[in-house]
């Protein structure tokens, strides 16, 4: 169902053919701080969104870390202070021809299936806004770690007229509770690192300045707990939701493709896309 | 197994056949707030209490506004400030004949099916009490603002000998979070609105005076969130729970006949009916 | 499954035959708070630890209490006002013979499914430390009450290079929230009692003198409330989870069992005794 060059970027285990990655990997680097940790960073200006090469960059990025024995534990961030992620290129969804589409979200549900449950112990450094699907890719961290004051995070879907996919909706339940969860996917609230703190969805809120370093010292120490009885117990926690979309990923996909392009759907994605214009 | 009067009323698409409705209907009536929300206001003295021709009434009332497609969002509230509702009618379980306590099961059923996974956006306005029976309208709502100081909220069935069935224990969960919800149940809590915010049973609480005026605006709030992506949002949310019930609904009556049927239930009943006698 | 005497002891209807009893009885007593109300004390020197023996003798124990229609409360504490439990005693996981390690895991699944869904209501009282199988006996109560200042509690599996097992996860999660157990498993946090009543570990804190009279006043309010409603209500809430395990009981003996015996966990085994030794 994947084009066959996004099918072979999206399964689980990549081959690290450099004729297929070197396009996508200039969106995102890698590195180590550490023998046993590393680094993802979000490269591609100026607001990380997530396309469908994107997103299989992404994926792919992780499932080479997570290949590699040596490495126990990994660390999330942006290039950009501003910008985390703004989430999912909405370009993918106004207009869009149906094949791409489609795996534009097998791409979306990759990065899902490639982090949430991992074995590597996960810090999310969140220095600047992520909406939606920067939201997401945070989610699927062990830990959150915000800048205060200025950016926003959180699930604001509705704003644009269609609705967080189930698994996310339950990453995010699972993460601020299921009464918050209700409440701000219904309103597509975004919160300020003090607010986000204050419902549970990021763990530390902190001056810019000290997010990275502070994300550093805690990636390190997650990298210390012993990494069988670590990578065991986040199996038991999420091993089950990532195996229940892996069993129905075909039905979410006809789910989100249906909804986006229904009508009233592009009618509101394209409300939306031409009052970002106006700004 | 519904009667042939009550199984047209429960259904949930109900003819609007004014030879069946109007004696349910002098005890809610219907208006507007805008021409996009609509209000239902409980009106059957003294107590607002769910009998079986009450909960049709209800059901009936709510599955009406939803098929009015202008319609996209409800304020629920009471005619009297003293009390929301006092809850199931306790008279239809004491000494009852078991065709009709089935009927009356299935049509508190109905007021759950009806509301509780609605593509409306709801606000349950609480001026006064709201046990048992009570708070289950209240948790159907998607924002609830309650009175502070005086009246209670809260699932006191075990005080009364009895069980809230799974359907409204797994909506208590999902609002207050497991723990408070076991607590709450197991002691058969009723909180006052202060205690209700502390743990997530209500959304805000005011002096009396200013819980309609707050309610009223924050529907017309809600109603101007575009309503695809809500009512879908909302269908992920609460759809299986809501399901679950369809499919097991018969199960779900014998259940509670059976439980109020048996002798030590029985007298239970009775000894609560006799203690509010001598108050 | 069972050898035949651990068969005998682990049944949930237990025989009272005094040819089997007696020689684990000496690790805990029984004895009446009131009439209705009986106090279960672990007396087993010096760290009332669950060795195979123990944790049948508390499930046997239990299952006689609860076969006593007399009875409707029970209150759980420690002989010890330093040691509440120190939970699984690792020596049985150390090199162990697999077939005594299958038995004592059964008789650990054993001691939830004696307890959690009990219609007993129960109060622990936790005067000392209580990690990890401690935190367990602890999870299975309906009330925790706890010495504030020095004691520790928590689920620190991980530390020792193993999982907590799901059913042992999930009554985590059902207490303290779904992200408060995530961060508290994966860290192997163990909380001290103020800390515990922060994140719903445990529902009160106390100078140690007060307790244990605290932890009587408590449960001998909750044996007041109507047995019937309050038993179905707890069935209700935690029956399934116990259902489950039961329906599962011997693929989480194949889970535990092989985990534990692989080369890499019984190193970390080791050397966590080793380090035991030291201080």
């Amino acid at each position: 169902m994947f084009s066959t060059a996004a099918r072979a970027l999206a399964s689980r285990s990549l081959p690290r053919a450099p004729s297929i990655l070197p396009p996508s990997r200039s969106m995102l680097t890698v590195s180590r701080l550490s023998p046993s940790v590393a680094e993802l960073t979000l490269d591609k200006a100026p607001a990380n969104t997530l396309s469908l090469e994107m997103a299989l960059a992404f994926s792919a990025a992780v499932s080479e870390i997570e290949a590699d024995p040596s490495v126990t534990a990994l660390l999330l961030r942006s290039s950009s202070t501003k910008i985390f992620s703004a989430g999912l290129d909405i370009s993918e969804m106004s207009g869009p021809e149906p094949a791409r589409l489609a795996d534009f979200w097998r791409a979306i549900q990759g990065t899902y299936l490639s982090l949430y449950s991992s074995r590597l112990a996960t810090v999310a450094c969140i220095e600047g806004h992520a909406p939606a699907g920067g939201c997401l890719l945070s989610l699927m961290a062990d830990y959150r770690i915000m800048t205060g004051g200025g950016p926003r995070i959180g699930l604001n879907e509705t704003a644009l007229g269609i609705a967080a996919p189930y698994w996310l909706k339950d990453m995010f339940v699972e993460t601020v509770g299921r009464r918050n969860a209700e409440l701000a996917l219904l309103k597509g609230t975004l919160f300020t690192g003090e607010e986000a703190l204050a419902v549970g969805l990021v763990d530390e809120v902190l001056p810019l300045e000290e997010v990275y370093p502070r994300a550093k010292e805690e990636v390190l120490k997650l990298a210390r707990i012993p990494a069988k009885g670590r990578a065991e117990t986040k199996r038991l926690l999420r091993g089950a939701a990532v195996d229940e979309l892996l069993a129905g990923r075909e039905a979410d996909v006809a789910w989100f493709t249906e909804f986006v392009l229904e009508e009233g759907t592009q009618k509101g994605i394209k409300a939306y896309l031409d009052s970002l214009k106006k700004k």
